[in-house]
């Protein structure tokens, strides 16, 4: 199976766990509205990737911490839409799961994918427990406190945050956990991995802020112009428009720089330059792209 | 030291642990209030009483499941008292971590209490790894979907909510969570304490009904007549006054007897005695109880 078959077929049979009954079916129905139809399941992509440079001796491991990377990213797009903070009606060109079930439910959405993220690590390792202990550690570090994405939003309510840790925090935590947990659930010292993330991080971020700044709505699949309306920081409010597109390309390259030398080097250094041409918004799109 | 102080040193070293720089402040705050000062700790003692009764050979474990306990109840009352939930102003005699923190702070002082009681689980089983797999699933269940606190929360947004089904998920769930939790940590098999924290959890929630239909704020630390204003389920509700004190008394009884055979089982029946008198609200103590 292809890591895209893969990504979907282990968040299929996540919910299939667990929305048996007693499930509320509402509460059910938000959860999956939050994970379908798919956005660019970039942090999974990138956790099997690196898995499969590191040999990928367990498949179910990794699968597992691919899903709970693209479930934690998708609950703190549903937090980060809900009315008191965002209050996003739009999402991946769809009403965000407030707009369409309401902001408890949206909350609880949050929760409960949260929570299922833990446990999809916990089921997958039932015969190779040692593994489970780092891969907790990792994925509730890119998450949790003091530097995780829910740090990241709480800088938003901080009156001087810092752009460098906020984005880190935000963005570039669950980047690095991806790469981490893609070499420890395949056995592998996950250190070397970790400035590929750190990197990649940083870059999407960076795309982030131009498609804020830049995009039409369409292009976007979400409103626009939030960064300056919300008094946000942004690498485009901070650098330019041109600033940020120089960063953007330096960072992608520094990314495929990175990479350890492996089997798996070649088909990785691929996914960057198609990520990093992905990543600019098309009215931006440089030549040289 | 006695459990009280054990769960009181964990959670505060849960804090130092993750609330260092980078950490943003005011969701550090928020963080804390939403634990301290201390409710009455009844999911955690109750756990830590049954790993005692189990041997308790690595207490550095069960403090930990005992602490994330708690963290994921701080969390669901946080979230709950929200203002898309039950916008409560007070929690435990003082305002809700919304009231203090604005909302977007609650919602992410929840999502992080939630992350580190995984992390707290994860730290304390480096040196015994074989025993973090149950206690995560353990847990995850009783806070996640299909039947954990989330599922019970959400049940209040359905039209036609199953009053057991509710009330055993929103609060039963973190009960059983409790007794099973507290033999996992201690390697003894959870099976058997079960029955314990289920009919315990039932017990609690009959006295939270009670509690919100007689009590005055002040006796409660919150807002009370809540179920009818809301038209929650109550069992106050389905059976009266008198209904609902029978079956917290029969409940309670239950849960005593059904404590398996063990060196622990005095101790634990006394703090089962006490709690079932804690539990009924003062205007309504009987002379039997």
């Amino acid at each position: 199976m292809d890591a895209s078959s893969r990504i979907e077929a282990g968040l299929n049979m996540a919910f299939t766990r667990t929305h048996a009954p007693p499930a509320p079916p509402l509460l059910a129905a938000a959860m999956r509205h939050a994970v379908f139809p798919r956005g660019a399941r970039v942090r999974p992509r990138l956790c099997l990737s690196v898995a499969a440079a590191c040999g990928d001796d367990h498949p179910e491991v990794s699968d597992a911490a691919a899903c709970a990377l693209e479930l934690l990213h998708c609950a703190s797009l549903v937090h980060d839409d809900l009315p008191c903070f965002d209050d996003a009606a739009i999402r991946r060109g769809k009403p965000s799961v407030h707009a369409a079930y309401g902001a408890p439910l949206a909350v609880l959405a949050g929760d409960a994918l949260i929570v299922l993220s833990f446990q999809l690590l916990a089921w997958s390792t039932l015969h190779v427990p040692a593994r489970l202990g780092p891969l907790v550690l990792t994925i509730a570090q890119a998450v949790g406190m003091p530097n995780g994405i829910a740090a990241g939003q709480a800088w938003e309510s901080e009156p001087k945050p810092d752009l460098a840790v906020y984005q880190r925090a935000k963005t570039g935590a669950l980047f690095s956990a991806a790469t981490i947990a893609g070499a420890a659930a395949a056995g592998a010292d996950p250190q070397p991995w970790r400035a590929l993330g750190e990197l990649l991080g940083e870059a999407y971020q960076v795309a982030d802020d131009l498609l804020d700044a830049v995009a039409n709505p369409d292009e976007c699949g979400k409103p626009v112009g939030q960064d300056a309306a919300l008094n946000r920081p942004s690498a485009v409010r901070a650098y330019g428009i041109n600033g940020a597109l120089d960063l953007l390309e330096s960072l992608a390259a520094s990314a495929a720089a990175s990479i350890p030398d492996c089997a798996g080097a070649t088909p990785l250094r691929a996914l960057i330059a198609q990520e990093a041409k992905r990543l600019v918004p098309k009215s931006l799109s440089r030549a040289a792209a």
